[in-house]
């Protein structure tokens, strides 16, 4: 089986066409320029990073507060229109909507197209160096507007997040609090168990139904059986009508990959009311899958049938979708290079299954097998402790003023922070939320537990911005009284 | 007027030789190897930083804390003899002592030789990398002794005291706490007065007389009129016994530097105790200078061998000199080289005179002059602001667990945290204490202030250390909960 370097981004890219399509929202753009190195005076390149802003409601006068998003793996544009909460909470703080794109993605390419082309130019890639474009961009763009008593409150979903915790910790000069939602900061080695993902994927198809989770598990054997011969194979592909025929045994792994990635991008994705992605899917989509997967004691072809049914809720719900390309993994494009670098490098969050407690075939952490795949991509090792070592892990009680949001339909809650540690880290948990629910727009549907997520997100905002003016005002008279 | 790169590190480089000779403490040597970048992957070389150790006191089955001075601009060796404090106060702690020379100093040199030959080498000289360098140390030190339950204190004086600072502000998961002696953390651009550090030398030689004051002021005058002809600086050559006779203008210029130079060193320490740097001093040296000064009506010629026996007292105590080398400014070996590098990328401490408020001639300070300097001799840049843009300036209040001590005899003093910021952020004042004189082993004359700041730091320690096992067992509850 090959090595999967990209989970985590999945969703993101998969949801980009999409998302854009969807842009309610208006905003201004421009660009920032930044060194391509900000911890070394051994290059001197520069290049322009990407952010749009939308003043409308901002409260200038009143200094009213900046809400920032730090950007993630993917065009900034998707998060400026899939972070509906800022929106929905600007008008109330008077707040200017700041979104900033991280470093080698969309278009905040250092050297362009040949970004990726080696590791001297693809090894700025990291999250120290974007949170260094975000503290530089945000102190240049808090002067140049005069806003130096307007705090500055993060947001950030996934790995959006868990920027948004780390900037708080890193540059709690810049940054007055932050809305760190769905951020997986514990999801690396010796943090959190590796098939805690694949468990908490499990229970969603479980909670819905127990047939629906041993009719998947049950699944794999019969494709494993299937995909011994070319006539099964060819049944296979004709059943789930595949774009790519599966031609070999590893074609059939890859198949079944993809299937593993539907069924944790669903339990990401299972929220309350329909929202169109890559393709639309109806509210509550593991329910709807679950619904055509109620038999485990159906026979082979009989079982695979109703899969096919089942996943084509996700990739074909409208029904045109002429084809499954069990193919497209999310590394075709740039944005998806991006990624699987981080994850190739810093950003190592083991996944494995182990078909005990979850509903997947055992699926082994590998680090060598992964170490040795990131190299022939790209050059490059990975290094499974750094971002423990410069980030903390789950060691970050000396921080403060973040809110850790994560749901527990959400596989990456298993990373997340699920305990208050202080109070002014603050850890909510949202039961009935999907991957950062929260972050979402306010919707009729929404769960009660989102509802109170929200305002408990809204009531320290509130206490972080009175903090932050709070303490300006004493050091005005501080650095009044020195003669400069 | 030459533009003097180097200011903050003179005393270290100064002093160096006599403090290794004096080595009174003893310590094992070993080295650790290190990425030379920290934040990128564009690059794959290694190299080693030097560590010093010692077990005697180390309760290493109850989880005595360790000890660790974070090096600054120098040989590890001379930090690690003269910080006395450490060692003072490891038998009560059971602590283990351990210091690790900072980058591109001692014998930590990324590219031996040749380290300092373009800024494709010198350019990972940064204190983000060294502190960095000393995190994953850290981590690998623990670990390898098994004593992931023994918390780590941090000590530094002076720049290694802005770094303990900022290790605990940026790695509080590895440091535990740490006592920041003299740091001038708030030494730059817009944070601090420039003419604060003349300032404060002045009013150390005002408080011992005014008449001592006002004849130094009156010595620029006179140099300037004997530098005028051959035979004025014939006569000053002679008089204060110069190894490299006057011979333009430049050279009186650079002599006057010399001399602005002698009285800020004698400044920084004038210690209550006599102690031998590169040549003995008396104790109260300040006081030792002025009693020669103490008439500002004499004459041109009486009034200059007045100050030449003053400064006598710091070049030549013993009356061993040959000559006064006033040439001899701390450039001159690679240590040097690594602060005039680092005063000329992100360490860039304003300093100015105002011929007012002190007792100098007027030397404002003139960025763009400086830079031009900088780029000639290493080219490269500096970037007055990116130290507040990393560290936060006097904008520290999200930290914690650091004591601040600032003694008022030193001219550096202008630039550190003088007042309590929270009750983990400790402000300590002493009010006879010169650069860091609580880092120093206790003295049967040490001022009653300096006793007490001790005792006041011994007592953070305290705190951090219980703090620190609480919250460790703590955790351990909770690693445990999970299933790795």
């Amino acid at each position: 089986m090959s090595i999967k370097v990209c989970i985590f981004l999945g969703i993101i890219t998969f949801l980009s066409p999409i998302y854009l399509s969807k842009g309610d929202y208006i905003f201004a753009t421009d660009y920032y320029e930044v060194p391509v190195d900000h911890f070394s005076y051994a290059r001197n390149e520069t290049f322009k990073i990407k952010y749009l802003y939308n003043d409308t409601y901002w409260n200038r006068t009143g200094n009213g507060p900046i809400f920032f998003y730090t950007g993630n793996e993917g065009l900034i544009e998707v998060f400026a229109q899939n972070t509906g909460l800022m929106w929905d909470l600007a008008p109330q703080f008077g707040a200017l909507l700041l979104f900033a794109e991280h470093r080698y993605y969309g278009a905040s390419m250092p050297f362009g197209n040949d970004s990726f082309s080696s590791p001297d130019k693809s090894g700025y890639l990291t999250s120290e160096q974007a949170l260094a474009d975000f503290a530089q961009f945000l102190t240049w763009y808090r002067t140049s507007e005069g806003a130096e008593k307007s705090p500055i409150i993060a947001f950030g979903g996934s790995y959006g997040g868990m920027l948004t915790a780390w900037m708080r910790m890193k540059y709690p000069h810049i940054i007055a609090g932050g809305i760190a939602a769905s951020a997986p900061i514990a999801q690396f080695q010796g943090l959190t168990p590796c098939n805690k993902y694949g468990q908490i994927v499990s229970a969603d198809f479980q909670r819905v139904g127990i047939n629906c989770f041993k009719t998947i598990r049950k699944s794999w054997g019969i494709i494993n059986s299937f995909g011994e011969n070319d006539g099964g194979r060819g049944w296979i592909s004709k059943t789930f009508r595949l774009c790519k025929h599966l031609e070999t045994k590893d074609d059939v792994e890859q198949f079944k990959e993809w299937l593993v990635d539907v069924y944790g991008y669903l339990a990401m994705i299972d929220y309350p009311y329909e929202n169109s992605f890559l393709e639309p899917v109806p509210g509550n989509p593991v329910r709807a899958v679950c619904n055509l997967l109620s038999d485990p004691n159906e026979s082979g072809k009989v079982l695979l049938r109703s899969i096919f049914k089942g996943v084509s809720i996700y990739f074909n719900y409208t029904g045109q979708s002429k084809c499954l390309d069990f193919t497209d993994e999310a590394t075709g494009d740039l944005n998806a290079g991006g990624w699987d670098f981080q994850a190739c490098t810093e950003m190592i969050m083991p996944i494995c299954y182990d078909g005990q407690t979850d509903m997947f075939e055992p699926n082994p952490w590998n680090l060598t097998h992964y170490s040795d795949d990131c190299f022939s991509r790209f050059g490059v090792r990975p290094d499974p402790k750094v971002a423990e070592l410069i980030y903390g892990g789950r060691d970050i009680s000396a921080a403060s003023n973040i809110v850790f949001s994560n749901g527990l339909l959400d596989p990456w809650y298993g990373g997340g922070m699920l305990n208050n540690l202080s109070s002014t880290l603050i850890a909510v948990v949202i039961p009935e939320g999907a991957h950062h629910l929260d972050l979402r727009s306010s919707h009729p549907k929404d769960p009660a537990s989102v509802v109170t997520a929200r305002k408990i997100e809204a009531g320290e905002i509130k206490k972080w911005i009175a903090e932050f003016h709070e303490k300006h005002e004493k050091q005005n008279l501080y650095y009044s009284s020195l003669e400069m």
